[in-house]
């Protein structure tokens, strides 16, 4: 029998609960063993939850319990997780844990200080849900030299934004909707501003480049400015906007970016919409790849959370290699980086139509049913810095996108 | 220093010296060691090539060199590589595969020697190419009872179905096309009567399952009598037609059929097109999951077969639990299954109507542009026996297509 503590009784840590009461049978036998859950820790009490009976409210007693081999850290946040996790692995148990925060913030020293001790820190459930992600990448693409990772990471924006495509309406209108749904929080800035995303794809970073990628390095841009206007011309495109979280190595040079982009029915990541979330990976010798799955959610989260039991469970003493080094990796300078670029501006006016071919060269108008009154336009492939300037000396600008194709 | 030797110097052999050499200096860092090719093994000569130093045309040269830890079988066929490969576990070496014909029938012995003798036999690569689909059912969905896995799995049949489907050609010229691009081989029949997508859904099954399934017990059905007909009625259906292979457990008992099946676009491997393939797994908590990208190719297969060798090198000494018991999973008798059937038939006179209401009653009538003289519909779900007794009742059936909604 392995004994393991639950930090942190919300939705994840009920989900952890519940997925080892279901499948506990097949669960011990890939485990090799019996899990047991000797501890719950929580500030709140669960009355007439059986819980009760494992309930703590001191995480020393979990620390100093040498027959706990292994924590559960579903409580989110920076603090106390980090505190409460360093301990832990320095009193000697493997660590599991869904919070992106603290990944993205200290997976570094983490790893670090599991490896010394022969211990485990594992993250699957920190990004992308249920969806294995983590584990394909330090041990599934090992031959390659990862040369893309871009994910729809954040379910709730890629709600809205499927709903907006859907349905033709705003974004206030869908943002309304998926709080009703329990999809977004009544401050719903975290997801929509695209901070949620930015740690992950910190994450992803940092193991496809083995080193730490600082998750305020990363240009972010959220969803809040897309309208039902630029849906319908992404329509007339036979595009869709979606909430790219990306990390592109091009010449040993690393750039990455959480921003809105236009994609086309050919991009592999087309067709991800509603809640789901997925991750696309471009390998130098593999060439593409792409994971599909409930990006977030009790259950799937909570199954990837209780895979990485089996897996610490199977490795008890056996450090799973990991590399991210806490060394800094200089990202490129987003203004460098090449794109190409929607844009929407006021009027239709040859004047407007000189202007913008006197700034931007060929470009390729396009038109949407019933939106009149303005010009709208791709540019060829430019840098952030370039659309900045040009912009800058274009009038009445609406909207601006980046268009991957 | 590790060293390894190479069975077979034919296309995925030259990949994964090929992806050893591109990218030695990462492999290294990531399987703690350098992995050095000591031998390759082939009948034939190569003059020219490098490999020439390492070429031997005796495989006890290298099941006898105490200092070959680990052995890549990239022959392909169940003989001589049943031979080769145990003989290699015996003799404490762990040994990486691409050969599903191997492992279908022969996994849960070679996994048992292995794991008898702290070694490790990894198949990876024999699956989906270079899509990690093995490792993750083993290792990442470890919390779930899988309930389905459905793929598309073989490359060769879904670009001719992608081909037939854009360009509206029969299937005998989209062959044609599949062999001039070097998908196809001459002599096409193990991809396109569903063998080879049989023995992958075999393995898949067997890993899900942990029990032996024998891929004689599956129901395999091909792609040839699929006409450029059945398929402009799946586009007025807004469906596709795709070979399926699929495994699902319905009340603790499990059935698996490889087959051709219509599905619309709100299914996850509706926009898995061309040589790709995709791998739709449902497991009991953690959802629907879908893993993507090349299911075939030189470089794709090479890359899992190295991440293979990088987890061999990283557990030398140590087994990779692979729970695959030689226990025989008896499969539900595929009459038995349920499905809705896609049937055209002679003839739209009133009789033939008349006829398929009395035997399927409320069917949905389909009909295609430009098509004339027959009559189509999808019938409500009934067993595959139903059918077949209906089926035989009814004059002038033109094709019997599975319909998955």
């Amino acid at each position: 029998m392995i004994n393991i503590a639950v930090l942190g009784y919300g939705t994840i840590g009920t989900g952890v609960v519940e997925v080892l009461n279901t499948n506990g049978e097949s669960i011990a036998k890939r485990a090799g063993d019996q899990i047991n859950i000797k501890y719950v820790l929580d500030l709140r009490e669960f009355p007439g939850d059986p819980i009760m009976e494992k309930l703590v409210h001191d995480v020393n007693i979990i620390l100093d319990d040498p027959e706990v081999k292994i924590i559960c850290e579903v409580m989110g946040g920076v603090e106390p997780a980090h505190t409460f996790v360093k301990a832990a692995l320095l009193k000697g148990k493997s660590v599991i844990t869904s919070n992106k925060e603290l990944v993205a913030k200290h997976g570094a020293e983490l790893l670090n200080i599991a490896k010394e001790r022969n211990l485990n820190f594992l993250f699957e459930a920190s990004v992308g849900g249920g969806i294995p992600i983590i584990r394909p990448l330090n041990q599934s693409l090992t031959a390659d030299e990862i040369v893309e990772i871009t994910g729809i990471l954040n379910g709730t924006t890629n709600y809205i934004l499927s709903k907006m495509s859907e349905e033709g309406i705003g974004f206030e209108a869908a943002l309304a909707d998926a709080q009703k749904l329990g999809y977004a929080e009544r401050n719903p800035a975290a997801d929509v501003e695209g901070h949620d995303a930015c740690r992950k794809i910190a994450i992803l970073s940092s193991l496809a480049f083995g080193m730490q990628v600082d998750y305020e390095d990363i240009y972010t841009e959220g969803i809040t400015k897309i309208s039902d206007i630029d849906i319908r011309y992404a329509k007339t495109l036979d595009a869709k906007i979606k909430l790219f979280a990306t990390s592109i190595r091009e010449n040993d040079r690393v750039y990455a970016m959480v921003a809105p982009v236009m994609i086309k029915s050919s991009h592999p990541l087309y067709s991800v919409n509603d809640v789901f979330n997925g991750i696309f990976v471009r390998g130098n010798v593999i060439g593409d790849v792409m994971f599909y799955g409930s990006g977030a959610g009790k259950l799937p989260t909570a199954s990837a959370v209780v895979a990485d039991i089996v897996d610490a469970a199977k490795h008890l003493g056996i450090n799973i290699w990991t590399i991210w080094s806490s060394k800094k990796l200089e990202l490129t300078d987003v203004n460098q980086v090449q794109h190409r670029f929607f844009i929407r501006v006021k009027g239709n006016t040859p004047q407007v139509v000189e202007n913008v071919g006197k700034l931007f060269g060929d470009v390729e108008v396009v038109a949407a049913k019933g939106v009149a009154g303005e010009y709208a336009f791709i540019t060829q492939s430019l840098s952030e810095q370039d659309l900045k300037e040009k912009a800058n000396n274009l009038d009445g600008v609406l909207s601006i996108i980046r268009a991957r194709f």
